[in-house]
């Protein structure tokens, strides 16, 4: 049992609360008392408190490109030539290092929860490694050792484009057929930190047959999985998969029967209001990624609209542009400012939903993302005192932390009741060295 | 004398140099060298060292707002009335308290040089100070203490809005008239560390009589003031203004005389394609504060086209949501990936020029901004192995600068060859508690 004492702490109102008492047991929180003075073996944390942050979509090797891809002119596609360039040089063994570092530079920015949309599978040239989810273990591996929850969204992928063929960089992405792919995923033995999801990578790389397959595969499972995948991340794919199928990305995945479970939109970014509509009737989540989406030249996605609709918001770092989840938040409401001259589309509290509370449940760790008895004991605390934050209210708290705290604010972190970040460092390795080492193996 | 011996340094080139020695005396560069090895006396530089940012546009008491607008709905226009709220409350005892820190913050981030856009002239009323400079001269004395090349830009602002009456809390911006505001600008006593320049607030405070008295003014001085202007952050304001003058701001400007001589237009949002043409003509400048104009819901100005018609561009933080010159200048490039879909717009050696030299010169601190023998020492070091930056390649520097460090980088700050920040902290003073009291006291 311990027990954490938060000068102050968000438990869901619309402004923080003052000396909150979180008791914790196994991972738990087993009893949250606001109003205390702190307890004499209590540990303090000073700041504001607030629980775990989920990343919803994350490619963890992308990090490789930060900085890298920033010369020349181009566009998604071309920034996607030199993220090939990089998936073609790992293995498991440099893999599970440059996750662990990425996922170390997660937890020190308050990611307690990470959703790593999977795709490596296979050795280049697309032959099984001889455990054919070497990849995968890696990644748990690597999470682990940094300290931070994993959902697996183990991605199918299968051809390089409507009924393309593969390109010899994405040969390895394919278990071949939906049913190789679940028969692989079948065998994945989770850790205590990991989950499993299923991922359909786009309509680009997987036919509506196959989109099919697998949501039966991850509907039928005793515990439905989560279902993620990119959708509408550029108009081309929109244009491509009208071409293809006389339908949107989204109305593929409708008509796929793939919204039918715990279905989570990708991007989301190009929609139309039909694809608006048959993901809140579904009640499907949508994850958007902001600073890659502005890196890519992606677009701003109808965020607004799919709030208003009823659709579950949630964030993810994605490329790893920047590694900082109260950025993303950000983003999403300025962006919308700049694009229609208004303030006001997502408040301080929705932006911090999105990136606690639902961003756990789309993950698949229900009820977490909270600090309230029976959730996970993940949380951070916001060094207040910072530069950029010192002098602000307790009261306006919530919309300092959304618009003008920095990752590097993040001063302590705490996972399944384990210190994770002390003092605004990771207290089980120096993380920029990992990178630095994993960064020279890639 | 001093000698730094810096790993990297930019010195205009497209990709840092290495072993770079820079020779400083009086505050002045004397000598560069590449390629050195450090000499035993030489004051070490660890990282990417660069020319101290120029931060063209502040208004150093927005900066009390950060956070504290972030409720509700809204505009510009009603983010104003909170703006007011708070200038109201200012003095030149509590205003010096504030700038100090909020320069600061500055010179912590990189920023060796301010343009400090100045209304709050008078007291609450409009009656003057006994002195009637003392509140620009709290911001010099501001300056000095944070260790920042200030330029004072003495705004002129008479109206309420195209003849409108001043509302209350406009009555202490105003002197009454341009001839009024030139004499009071005359009498300012400029210490070392700082420059003076005229400003129009915008085509709303002042008419285009007064401008042409104020244009005149500035080009009259032996040596020719910069003059500066906000210019069409709303597409209210071009509407007004056509209405009225039957020209955009832009056109009034231009028509007043205001752009013969060293003209920057601040904001420069809505422009025309005539507007665009007489700014370039008239060899003006364009300042950008994109993390200002985001929170604000000003819209993406058209950057691109400016730079291509030859105008040049600079950089400011404004109104203070965030003080970090380096996500001032990619959020120029990434507003314009979300706009177009397209990457490549201002490549990061653009950037870094708009930060330095091109905002150095806007303010006057002509020569400045550069590392370069004559050029004023004032530089900065970020700390290329922050957990942001470890593991990018010297070649990927400036990249890695523009595109994923952050203001917590900055580890090294030296102005006018005083060394200001050490160990990314400020030695003079703790800006956070400076901050806090200073803040507590507005």
């Amino acid at each position: 049992m311990t027990t954490y004492w938060c000068s102050h702490a968000w438990l869901g109102r619309d402004h923080p609360d003052s000396g909150v008492e979180i008791q914790t047991d196994q991972g738990i929180i087993t009893n949250v008392k606001t109003g205390t003075e702190p307890g004499e073996s209590a540990t303090r944390l000073q700041g504001l408190t607030l629980p775990g942050f989920a990343n919803v979509h994350s490619h963890a090797f992308h990090r490789a490109l930060r900085s890298r891809t920033q010369r020349g002119k181009g566009s998604f596609w071309t920034w996607r030539e030199n993220m090939y360039a990089v998936a073609d040089n790992l293995n498991p063994d440099n893999y599970y290092l440059l996750a662990r570092a990425v996922y170390g530079e997660m937890v020190s920015a308050g990611i307690s929860a990470v959703g790593e949309f999977h795709y490596l599978h296979h050795q280049p040239g697309g032959t099984p490694y001889d455990n054919p989810n070497a990849m995968g273990e890696a990644l748990f591996a690597a999470a682990a050792e940094a300290g931070i929850r994993i959902t697996l969204l183990d991605t199918c992928y299968l051809s390089g484009g409507f009924g393309a063929a593969l390109s010899p960089s994405q040969s390895r992405f394919s278990d071949g057929s939906a049913a190789a792919w679940s028969t692989r995923v079948s065998s994945i033995a989770l850790p205590e930190h990991g989950r499993l999801g299923g991922a359909v990578h786009s309509v680009r790389a997987v036919d509506p047959g196959s989109v099919s397959e697998i949501a039966e595969f991850v509907a039928a499972r005793p515990d439905p999985l989560p279902l993620h995948a990119h959708i509408s991340e550029q108009p081309l794919e929109n244009e491509e998969s009208l071409a293809a199928y006389g339908m949107t990305p989204t109305g593929v995945m409708a008509s796929a029967g793939a919204l039918e479970g715990n279905f989570t939109a990708i991007h989301a970014t190009h929609l139309t209001t039909d694809d608006i509509n048959l993901l809140a009737s579904s009640g499907s989540t949508a994850c958007f990624c902001p600073t890659t989406e502005r890196d890519l030249a992606d677009g701003i996605g109808p965020s607004r609209r799919l709030d208003e609709s009823g659709v579950t918001l949630t964030l993810g770092t994605d490329s790893h542009a920047m590694i900082d989840l109260l950025e993303e938040a950000r983003a999403l409401e300025l962006n919308h400012r700049l694009a229609s001259g208004e303030r006001g589309h997502h408040d301080a509290v929705s932006l911090l939903e999105m990136a606690t509370s639902n961003g756990n449940e789309a993950l698949g760790w229900t009820g977490s993302g909270t600090i309230a008895p029976g959730a996970a004991a993940d949380f951070l605390t916001l060094d207040m005192d910072s530069i950029r934050l010192a002098g602000s209210q307790p009261r306006d708290y919530l919309e300092a932390a959304v618009f003008s705290a920095s990752a590097t604010d993040v001063s302590s972190v705490i996972v399944a009741g384990q210190q994770i970040v002390a003092g605004g460092r990771h207290v089980r390795f120096d993380v920029a060295s990992a990178m630095r080492e994993a960064l020279g193996s890639t």
